[in-house]
């Protein structure tokens, strides 16, 4: 969960990595051209470079307003929200309509000119800003809501809609969005997609290749692809969505998407429990998940750590005395009045089990808000202590902490680390492992990625569970993804994209690129 | 829903169709080597055949007794369930490791041999079973449970495993596979994934894709491609497994599966209810998954044609007077008690408001099963009549029913048209719609198909919702797929299986077939 506007002091710290990774221009043994993000060097690759006659082409097109150059205009579209990589695009398009995205990546491809298509930038993962100078699609402008069917629940819409207003339309039917973010008030619907966005409610709904009914997308030749399939059930041919739900715009753009909302529950409630031992969180897990059925809405964990910071540093008192080694937040859903009944009983027998510790509970929406509020303000807390190498990795449930251990008595003697500390959703086996240290050392971060990636691999976990690969994990993708599968990727953007004009630099390195740790 | 046994009198019936099919060695306008299948004629491609050679190479890899020749032992794996078609194989491969399958397939691409991969042969489409002499590959072996987790709930096995074998497996541990089928008792889950099986599950629990974390699978060239991810989140580089799911093994052999299962329900209602219109049933509907939430599992439709002929010819006995047009099946399935009143208060509101005309409902699992009988049977009643066309099409529920009535209206005339039946998963959009009469006859045939493809694409809809393209349906595919989708599924096709050896002539007709009403 991340806020969708960053602190100030961060978004300084982190800028000051962003310059680090400019272009190097004073190395002898970095190219003149190369950039170098997360040590893998990257170096521009052979497209056209954009001229006046392109420009003046794009405003025939376009009209001029929604072609943006110079450096006051496209300032803020090199930018995303991690401020890991500054961009060096000179132009910035954006089409109203899927037909102007198809004759913009027709000229592109036919020019071979570089294209990064943008929605909402509020991954982590930089995926969504230019490196070198691709000319930027934002997709911003395509927002319409083009159809709500209030008897199947299935909403269709322009790229660019806003999530949180996507949400406003659909509650206004009775029905609620799969997904939800701490983003939601800037991204983008298209972005969620082509990264396959996770979040809160995955537990419930599940990623969005289930939700996603039909998409619309163009291609790097400008084809314009219509699977805008509104139906649950379809079963002719090859399912071509899935192509580009989390390919991060490098197989094609999406244009337009169809999603299958599920409707809103008629009852919350909220319980936020102790334990003494992470066995413990995950026999209640267990326990949750054969007694609440279909109406477990999250089940959150976090370690005392993150609870301690929360209170230190936001002055948000613990729901209950802070004294315990775990937290859980466990929301219940429904449409059945009985699940604040059902919560009370289990946790009470829980607690006569001694599988926790101690517990309270509301179905009073205040008070639900207070206690998310502990669990969703803990990267906001631990920023507060300096910088945080962040982590969001999935893993097996039975290993779920133990890297938290590992790495907390790995990094024990080093003197700037304020603090390791667990959190994230054990319902989707999602943890965020943060690292909090006064200021960005590289050496520190050379020394924390490939221990917490090469255990995640060992253990069968994946090093990008909800952000994508994008820029800034290319060097880690062999850690999940296997050698064959790697080279499959290669060959499905070689067919679909074989002049590698689309979001290139991203997934999978494709021009120029040299990665000393990558098994290729 | 199809009963793993077909009726004796149906098949073959069915089987005389299947003879018509076969090798049409005296037309002069068809090639001797030509076979005519739904008026799409195949012309066998230039594949190696196999020789002696290769039988004793298969042999000293897989042992004797997993390398089937002699037309006794072949051909139980030349029909399937609906005997459509004839397969011409005339040696079948049992492996038994994922190594085998890509030994098997490695020396099959070399040679470019021909190779259908099997599984239950229970589609209805005839995509899991030869056209010419391909080399059948089943995975009826590879029938191993590797692990299931009962804290994640994933369950990871071989593709050979039979459905209702993993039913029982998962139970056991108060957990339920995410897909039922009526042919549960013989398909295999390699075979349900390879085709994104549907079911009466789909309104609650999704698709296939949804559902299934992972997956291992071997493509042409005998790359094994290990996507086998237990992780409910992983979006590190492009979603491969899809490229599997759905695509009738014409793209690789799915070998393994990991699948997420959702916890047993506690508490089941069903209720019968009996409607005077369409619009009412939609009204029901809306309201139904506005007060039921997600506790509704199931909102199955039938018309009164297919209760009077299950009262009819089965001597079952509807469980409210048989007096209405429509009648629906709604099933909840919770964790929560409450849902018997919920339905009641639900059931009584609608009938006071003159929504619905007639009720009952049960919690008694006895009653619960004879009303599921009802809905379930409508096929075997209808095929005590004769011959039965019959469509699985995905429609927007506004025009779901009209359909019906249109084919109605249009064979009214024609006397051997015993009976136009709708029934189906309105949850999922998905409509059974069946024309029965005496007998087969080509010439309506040739009048039904276009017609009802015809209008099913006009409205958006899917000319096949749950059994795939396969080979029957392979004239039909531009009716739902846009001539760029059909393009790149080509594209895709060439990438990752040059030689085309895989699943040959089905969902995209690839070597020598010619197909008059294609706009190719």
């Amino acid at each position: 969960m991340y806020s969708s506007k960053p602190a100030t002091n961060v978004g300084r710290m982190i800028l000051r990595r962003a310059l680090q990774c400019r272009r190097k221009r004073s190395s002898s043994a970095v190219p003149s051209d190369a950039k170098v993000v997360n040590d893998v060097r990257h170096v521009r690759g052979e497209y056209g470079r954009v001229t006046d006659a392109d420009v003046r082409h794009f405003r025939s097109l376009l009209g001029e307003p929604n072609v943006l150059t110079g450096a006051q205009n496209v300032g803020p579209y090199n930018v995303d929200y991690m401020k890991h990589v500054l961009g060096e695009s000179e132009l910035v398009l954006r089409p109203k309509t899927t037909k102007d995205v198809s004759d913009i990546l027709k000229y592109c491809n036919d020019r071979s000119i570089a294209v990064c298509p943008q929605a909402g930038k509020t991954g982590i993962s930089s995926g969504g800003v230019a490196l070198f100078d691709e000319v930027v699609l934002s997709v911003e402008r395509m927002n319409k809501i083009i159809n709500f069917d209030p008897v199947s629940g299935v909403l269709v819409c322009e790229a660019g809609c806003v999530l949180e207003s996507l949400m406003k339309h659909v509650n206004g039917h009775g029905y609620m969005m799969p997904l939800d973010l701490g983003s939601k008030g800037s991204c983008q619907i298209g972005g969620n997609v082509s990264t396959n966005a996770g979040g809160i409610r995955v537990i419930r709904y599940g990623t969005l290749q289930g939700c996603v009914l039909g998409l619309e997308a163009v291609t790097a030749d400008g084809t314009i692809l219509d699977c805008l399939n509104t139906m649950r059930k379809d079963n002719t041919g090859y399912h071509l969505k899935h192509l580009f739900i989390g390919s991060e715009g490098t197989l094609g753009i999406v244009t337009k998407v169809a999603i299958l909302c599920p409707t809103l529950p008629k009852h919350v409630n909220v319980a936020f429990i102790g334990l003494d031992s992470y066995d413990k969180v995950l026999k209640l897990f267990s326990i949750a998940r054969a007694e609440f059925g279909e109406t477990l809405s999250s089940f959150e964990l976090m370690d005392n750590t993150a609870v301690t910071f929360v209170e230190s540093k936001l002055h948000l008192v613990c729901p209950i005395a802070n004294v315990h080694p775990f937290y859980v937040l466990i929301e219940l859903a429904s449409s059945q009045p009985t699940i604040s009944q059902n919560m009370e009983n289990v946790l009470e027998k829980a607690l006569g089990d001694s599988v926790i510790s101690d517990a309270t509970m509301t179905d009073q929406m205040s008070s639900i808000q207070k206690i998310w509020k502990v669990r969703e303000t803990v990267i906001e807390a631990l920023l507060k202590l300096g910088y945080m190498y962040s982590f969001d990795i999935s893993l097996p449930l039975s290993r779920f902490y133990e890297i938290v251990e590992l790495t907390r008595e790995k990094l024990k003697d080093i003197e700037d680390v304020k603090a390791v500390c667990g959190f994230g959703h054990i319902g989707d086996g999602n943890l965020h492992l943060n690292v909090v240290t006064s200021k960005y050392d590289e050496e520190l971060a050379r020394m924390i990625e490939p221990f917490i990636y090469g255990w995640t691999s060992k253990h069968r976990g994946s090093v990008s569970a909800e952000h994508g690969i994008g820029l800034s994990k290319t060097k880690y993708l062999e850690h999940t993804k296997s050698g064959s599968a790697v080279d499959l990727m290669r060959s499905l953007k070689n067919t679909m994209d074989p002049k590698r004009i689309l979001n290139p630099y991203k997934v999978i390195p494709t021009v120029g690129a040299s990665n000393p740790g990558s098994k290729k």
